[in-house]
């Protein structure tokens, strides 16, 4: 790595885009929920497309690693500057360019949060609808294919992703997609960019596709004895073909920590928290539906909310979650596993994962997006033979998602923390997508160390 | 290409698995509605994947082109072998392999046509939603990114293909994806081989994720004076967020040779078509605000039609469209033209393909998936002076829809016939485009000619 980092970018970006103090190296070299931490040498806080162009230029022909950074919500570890260099700082480029009601898309900068866009969509009765909870930036959730609690209903990030504006790791500026609703023009760069976790390219520009906001929506809370029955009615919900909006796990420690955190007074069982969207009287049919099956399946409630405000209250419930459990364990590490199974092997899934838990003595909540047969285990350590026990569990459950013809990663992505687990997952495709990024990225800048093993 | 090609591949196939009868081989010499022919040298029928990885490795080692085509209902020529070799004719892969009601999917070989699969899984209340129109093989849906009448609603082939078994041009079996509903691990190779219109591998087997069968449907007849008028309906039902399951232009001309065709009295107006999906009150819902939307924006009428018997009888005229328009233009030759724009912009795009056709005397046909901004006119001509006039309107419509932000291709892919708009369309991505291509195809033998110029 050239020893004139700092003044080479120095010649063509400002004072105030080039960053090397203390404070501001340590805030870059670790992400959330990952604890290793790796300083860069130099944080750049590039402002447009031609500035990233020109940093990616530079970086590879001096062979500098970049490393693509926002919001910094990740939980695998995909921000961490494993070779130093340099960490990109897209903070900055968060500009929403157009928004055009009329054809149902936007066009963002990658350091616009989604809760931005919705923000500027919504008085013109349109939303991004893939909603993972944390304020992430839209370049963050392109570059995981991130979804969360809608993704049930509405699909994931890439199923929004029109069209992008890519600099390529030498620092080319390519267009993929159209502003067309479909296409079946070229190879779909698109899609190849969707998920890949900063290591083809970065995304200086993405066209999203919007949906229109349900006239109508309601909620549910239903609770049930076991978790078996709660992850069972999920499952049965979808099998029916009821279009729930959302459809999450939420457990009984974890309804305690909500009801700590919050002051709610939620029963402590294990619950299915659902939405609806539609119209008026399509959404009464589907919670009619709904209820019948709940009290078929044994739940011991089915409370619909309609009103705005205490479905909004249901949901912040399950959004500040994180927090809720983060106030409840407080000093120790935690973990969030993210395996996804065909959704008939969801209860048992669940049940085993929880079982493995107990039997290492771990405390570990349960909770995620059912309905896609994605779950969630947050798990609380402390350092030493808890972690190592963590590390047996998630593992057993990685093993076992594949086993079942699931995935290690439903949404998080790969980050550093999955990558021992892509030989297993993809065998004989794993040195085909080895050989895209060799073919995309030869000089080998784009943050190594992540998404593929080498 | 080796003279002993028949030889050598008989010393691995069967009697019955090759054919180099002049009849064979000019039936696998073009595809339809494109009209250069090239015979293969051989025409290959494997019944396994390890027949066709057996073939590719041959292929790979002799340099020898291979042609995949199942059904044969490409309309740009992918599946003409342009450079001889042989023709890998996928029709004899068609078993239903897998079919998993409790996970909502179903596991296909490449030769199985849709509706076929939607006869298997449909006394399960489920089905695959994509309706292309013609009876389609999976594969060819799934290699040209296939969508049709239903993707406004269910989105296009690669939505529905959760996981693939490729074989590579080297002859390796590969597996994408999982049967997990959603994954962030590694490189998105489904998405990749699809639209790849069989020049970076083949697909040999198919997990496919399926709907549930909507509880209710209605359909509408919506006929308007002006064209104009049909199309500004068309986008504004889309815009005003009405989830219409189909919503369909059929011009007046085209109107004229359905009812001659079928013996029917539709009113010979530009007329919309749409069918709403969902649960009883729900679709009565959306049917109501579509008829006040209808009413308000001058349509002549407004016929809604709930039984299933009249609707299926409406959605055949559509779907026998095409040989009503053939057999009104005895002897002609035809093409169909498949942009797609930004929808605000496609009552425009529509208008003026329309005025480019009577400029050049053309009898053309509008109709088309217009809630999704893509749309066909459907050209009758003879040789000489009538066939340049087709390709000035065809470019002309092309060059207009990349100007506007749209794709040369919405849903029949590139083919042949597209090839020299790739450069336009896709700009400094198109050299991106051709690397992923040199890298996963190095002899160059998987469909050469096509998909991407040279």
């Amino acid at each position: 790595m050239p020893s004139h980092l700092l003044d080479d970018l120095r010649s063509f970006l400002d004072r105030d885009q080039i960053a090397a103090s203390d404070a501001i190296l340590d805030q870059h070299a670790r992400g959330e929920s990952f604890d290793q931490a790796v300083r860069p040498e130099v944080v750049a806080f590039p402002k447009s497309t031609e500035e990233v162009a020109e940093i990616l230029r530079y970086a590879s022909q001096h062979g500098v690693p970049v490393t693509p950074v926002a919001v910094n919500s990740s939980l695998e570890g995909h921000t961490v500057p494993l070779h130093g260099g340099i960490s990109l700082d897209l903070a900055r480029m968060d500009r929403i360019l157009a928004f055009s009601p009329e054809d149902l898309l936007v066009v963002v900068q990658p350091g616009v949060t989604y809760p931005q866009v919705n923000m500027h969509t919504r008085r013109s009765g349109l939303f991004f609808p893939v909603d993972p909870g944390a304020h992430a930036s839209i370049g963050g959730m392109i570059a995981t294919n991130a979804s969360g609690t809608a993704a049930v209903r509405y699909g994931v990030t890439a199923d929004y992703v029109l069209a992008l504006e890519v600099v390529t790791p030498s620092g080319e500026v390519i267009r993929t997609g159209s502003q067309a609703r479909k296409s079946s023009s070229g190879y779909n760069l698109s899609r190849l960019m969707c998920g890949s976790e900063g290591t083809l390219g970065v995304i200086t520009e993405a066209t999203l596709r919007l949906s229109g906001l349900p006239e109508a929506a309601a909620a549910a809370r239903v609770p049930f004895v076991t978790i078996e029955a709660a992850t069972h009615f999920a499952t049965a919900i979808i099998q029916a073909g009821v279009p729930v909006a959302r459809c999450e796990l939420v457990d009984a420690a974890s309804i305690a920590a909500i009801n700590t955190h919050q002051d709610t007074e939620y029963p402590v069982e294990p619950t299915i928290f659902l939405e609806f969207h539609g119209n008026g009287p399509g959404v009464e049919a589907d919670v009619a539906v709904a209820a019948d099956l709940a009290e078929t399946m044994g739940a011991t409630a089915f409370e619909a909310s309609h009103d705005e405000a205490s479905r909004e209250r249901l949901w912040e419930a399950r959004h500040n979650l994180f927090y809720a459990l983060v106030a409840a364990n407080p000093g120790a590490r935690n973990i969030t596993t993210d395996v996804a199974v065909p959704i008939s092997k969801l209860p048992y899934a669940v049940d085993r994962a929880l079982i493995c838990c107990e039997r290492e003595g771990l405390r570990a909540y349960a909770l995620g997006h059912v309905g896609d047969g994605n779950f969630h285990l947050c798990i609380f350590y402390r350092d030493g033979p808890e972690a190592e026990a963590v590390e047996r569990v998630s593992h057993a459950m990685v093993m076992h998602a594949l086993e079942s013809g699931g995935t290690a990663t439903g949404e998080h992505g790969v980050g550093i923390r999955k990558l021992k687990y892509m030989a297993a997952e993809h065998g004989p495709a794993l040195p085909v997508m080895q050989s895209l990024k060799r073919v995309l990225d030869p000089a080998g800048i784009m943050n190594p160390g992540k998404k593929l093993p080498d």
